[in-house]
């Protein structure tokens, strides 16, 4: 079973407002095993608004509108499926005397147009709207051959999540067949988006029965969203496990999580995990790796301190990087970076140190040292890595994916 | 002229990802005098993005597609366009060599899937994608009689600004009719979104001629919105000009930004303007203030370092906050704030030093220093501000309000 979701309202055509109800029926719908194949948004606007019921009508199991239930003359959904359909709409007494009663019992007076919300389909039964004036509809009717459901619902987040729970879910539990879906999510560092796909289109492409999505979530992160449905929940799980097995077998060394944990959030355990703490020294990611260690609420158990060392003084006064080495080999260096994680390590007393040097753009370039160029350090005491890497994008990104590296090689360090 | 904008992916339509690019390309759409009147979300489906491509050219102008241009078999928009319009793709051979060279660049080697990117629809010109692979590409052409604009746009946020912005204005400029437009940002630092309004609504409801938008931009950053049309360039300046003249009048302490500065780009201005240098020391906010500080290319002029001081230890060794100072007061008080941004200022010989320390939570608040509790100080050598705030929200907002009071606070000592 599918489903597309319209939503309706001139103001969701602006930049300023987002359509979040169709994020809140997506999850309950995939959670009823049904997929949302479209998303629609349409203005108040009558043509509009026919054309493109229709088409969902020609498209899709399951139809849902929110927004246009309301007493005015933009309100617009009630008309504009009817047309659609081809159906006749009839005013409800029992709705129209309700609707009196309500403005009544509030001493107000009803103002006549208030009367179209008690406009119903014919053959349809009305949703009550526990948190509001105008009724929800819920029609199963056949279009162009095919048995369909039309879910109307009001535009207010919490209208409409009242209705759908209270009257939309035991009537679309009872008309579906019985699925059962499992789903799962791996996280991959620093593997550029066509590699990862590459790689794991091979395995994937064994599993037709389970629907794969390839995301690139931000510099260095490639995320896998698999998905699959069966008879029974065990059939499901056992399927996608199977999957996610293989994936994660080849991506041993780079998947990073499997359970929708940040990159920030897995470093944090590892360290927990070994009593072990943090200390890093940025130049050109200016305290990016720091704001992302800290993101984690209880980084303060081993994240013990940074210093933002912009100027070759700094990095000399806060990690104890000695100034002829930055005349010899320049700021953005190997052995400045080494110099960086190795003195933060010992000044802050931590586990390991994290340096960082670079030329994050857009300026500041030169043909030996280009924009994009990072060394990355990282030392325990024992042994000092340093990468170097040369980043692609503006300075935002050059900055993200720095930090990335540097998350990363401390995660593969304590794997 | 009015358009459509199908976003493309299926992530789009699972429960947890937001079509955001819409929202900038509205605004930039009606920026030009051009309405949105259909926005629709398509999953990486063959015959249902080819279908809604279709349904958008045979109703509207422009047709703006973004995603589905990446190197994998998931991604469809270019051969789906094609189909729709029945014309041909062809594979560009300078493309394919451009794409070579930056994985080569790299030192990768390019998987053979790549080349996808390099496929252009017959007749259109290639937008150059400045961040990432996908080239973008634009095509004027004659559909069902009509003629067309049609232009295809990378998925992620960065590249398909970019793209808009640098490849596609300029061209949809030379193509719509001349209509004249005037626009006005102000930015409003540190005060509620209903307050602004409420201020601000005396003076713009006596301009019924100029749109004005109120718009919580972020914590602690609220923005208004101005725009109006005009029979002259001129005309609709002075009209915009008048209204923002009186509403910088009003909000002359809070106002910051008038041309669209961020609070970051503002606070660096002032910092070179007076030849003043800065330095900060941050407890609770992880490293966000320097982070946001240095992402201003050329902060290296007015940044000289900061500290990330999350232990009491950390506080006293990189900002020599007394040991007893934090024992009397607690880490979390007026009295260390004051300490740290003077420690900070006299370590990196700064004209100014700012400390913030303060519980972001979600844990770690008491009843009489609770959760959103945080000090923020400024010291310039001749006196020291503190001022102490209760922020609302979760971890992040707590975090990133302290950063914009800080940031608002030095902007104000500089103004």
């Amino acid at each position: 079973m599918n489903a597309e979701i319209i939503a309706v309202g001139s103001e969701l055509l602006t930049p300023y407002r987002k359509d979040t109800n169709s994020l809140y029926l997506t999850q309950k719908l995939n959670e009823l095993g049904v997929e949302v194949i479209f998303k629609s948004i349409v203005g108040d606007h009558r043509e509009h608004l026919t054309q493109a019921s229709r088409q969902a009508l020609s498209r899709t199991d399951i139809v849902i509108f929110s927004g246009g239930l309301g007493p005015t003359e933009d309100d617009l959904t009630r008309d504009c499926v009817a047309e659609a359909l081809g159906i006749e709409i009839k005013r409800n007494p029992e709705l129209i005397a309700a609707l009196y009663t309500r403005f009544a019992s509030r001493r107000l007076k009803m103002p006549p147009n208030n009367e179209r919300q008690a406009d119903i389909l014919a053959g349809a039964e009305i949703l009550k709207n526990s948190r509001g004036t105008a009724p929800g509809q819920w029609l199963q009717t056949a279009y162009g051959g095919s048995d369909k459901i039309v879910i109307l619902l009001p535009g207010p987040p919490g209208e409409l999540e009242a209705m759908f729970e209270g009257e939309c879910l035991p009537r679309l539990e009872a008309a579906l067949p019985v699925e059962y879906i499992a789903t799962r999510q791996l996280k991959i560092a620093m593997v550029p988006e066509s590699t990862a796909d590459q790689r794991a289109a091979a395995i994937y492409k064994k599993f037709s029965d389970v629907q794969t999505t390839i995301l690139a979530a931000g510099p260095g992160e490639v995320q896998f969203h698999l998905k699959t449905h069966a008879k029974s929940q065990e059939d499901a799980e056992e399927r996608v496990d199977e999957l996610s097995s293989l994936l994660e077998e080849e991506f041993a060394e780079e998947c990073f999580a499997t359970s929708g944990e940040t990159m920030e959030q897995i470093v944090g355990y590892y360290l927990q995990m070994r009593n072990a703490t943090i200390a890093v020294a940025e130049s050109c990611t200016g305290g990016l790796l720091a704001e992302r260690l800290t993101r984690v609420s209880g980084s303060s158990r081993y994240f013990l301190g940074g210093a933002v060392v912009y100027s070759n003084d700094m990095k000399t006064h806060f990690a104890d990087v000695p100034p002829l080495m930055i005349v010899e080999n320049g700021a953005v260096s190997k052995q400045v970076a080494a110099a960086l994680a190795e003195g933060i390590r010992k000044r802050c007393r931590a586990s390991y140190g994290v340096g960082i040097t670079g030329i994050a753009g857009p300026t500041g370039g030169t043909e030996e040292k280009p924009v994009g160029l990072v060394y990355i350090a990282l030392a325990d005491g024992k042994k000092t890595d340093v990468v170097e890497r040369k980043f692609l994008g503006d300075r935002e990104r050059v900055r993200y994916w720095a930090s990335q590296q540097a998350l990363d090689m401390v995660r593969r360090r304590l794997v």
